[in-house]
């Protein structure tokens, strides 16, 4: 199987996927555990409130895409571990019943200054619904490891 | 039971609390859901990677700090959501066995241009272990409805 590395994310590359439905057990779930606002956990309270039914924790949203990410962009890499997020946005509410995928954008590429083994690449991750509407936008950086094959340049 | 509103977050207001024990089942129960990188999910190569042993997902530890924001600051406010976070560092790894406090300082505190019934308060929140060591920082913004007693300013 080949490895991804940090070449593979040149700046400008640009990637579509994932396949994640949004239930309503899910999102009482998560927010039960995680954020028990009465607009996550609670459907009648969520109905009566101005957001007009329920809708997932913005770290649910964000757990999913993570999710997906890691299915799609770090399962077969050389990814070891994130120092941050720069950009977190939350633009509309994830209600239940919609299908969320993810679009990634590679917007910064650079060598790690002293471990020359590795390098840095930022990544504007947008999740999307069904019809294409934006629902969240994560700017963040993942480190990965530099193909060992490839001369320093 | 008294409403926390908008006005009750002044610049410089400090509050530290929450104490939340981080257990290996449920590092590993979250990431296999959300997060399931090896160092997160296999103790066997987590302790053979440079990380030295199981981890929790960066998301797992944000959800943890959320629910210790909403059990101390949100659970009786007038908090209306948030539009998203501007700065989010994973400092250091979250290992089962820690437990995790929040210290949480209001940097910014605005009112709203056009919805007057409501203002933007940003916090840093600082996750730390039981030994003050910093985990990871926080800067977000949390929208409260304004308490109707207190005229304009």
């Amino acid at each position: 199987m080949t490895k991804i590395y940090w070449e593979d994310f040149p700046v400008g590359r640009i990637d579509e996927f994932g396949h994640r439905e949004v239930s309503e057990d899910e999102v009482v779930e998560f927010a039960t555990e995680f954020d028990p606002q009465p607009f996550h956990i609670d459907k009648t309270a969520a109905e009566n409130h101005f957001f007009g039914g329920l809708i997932a924790s913005g770290w649910h949203t964000g757990a999913m895409l993570m999710r997906m990410i890691v299915d799609h962009q770090l399962k077969n890499s050389t990814s070891v571990g994130s120092p941050g997020v720069d950009e977190l946005k939350w633009l509309q509410p994830v209600r239940p019943g919609e299908v969320l995928k993810a679009n990634a954008e590679v917007i910064a590429s650079t060598e790690h200054k002293y471990k020359k083994d590795r390098g840095f690449t930022k990544f504007r991750h947008t999740v999307l619904d069904q019809n294409g509407q934006e629902k969240m936008i994560m700017v963040s950086t993942i480190i990965f490891l530099r193909n060992p094959d490839e001369g320093e340049s």
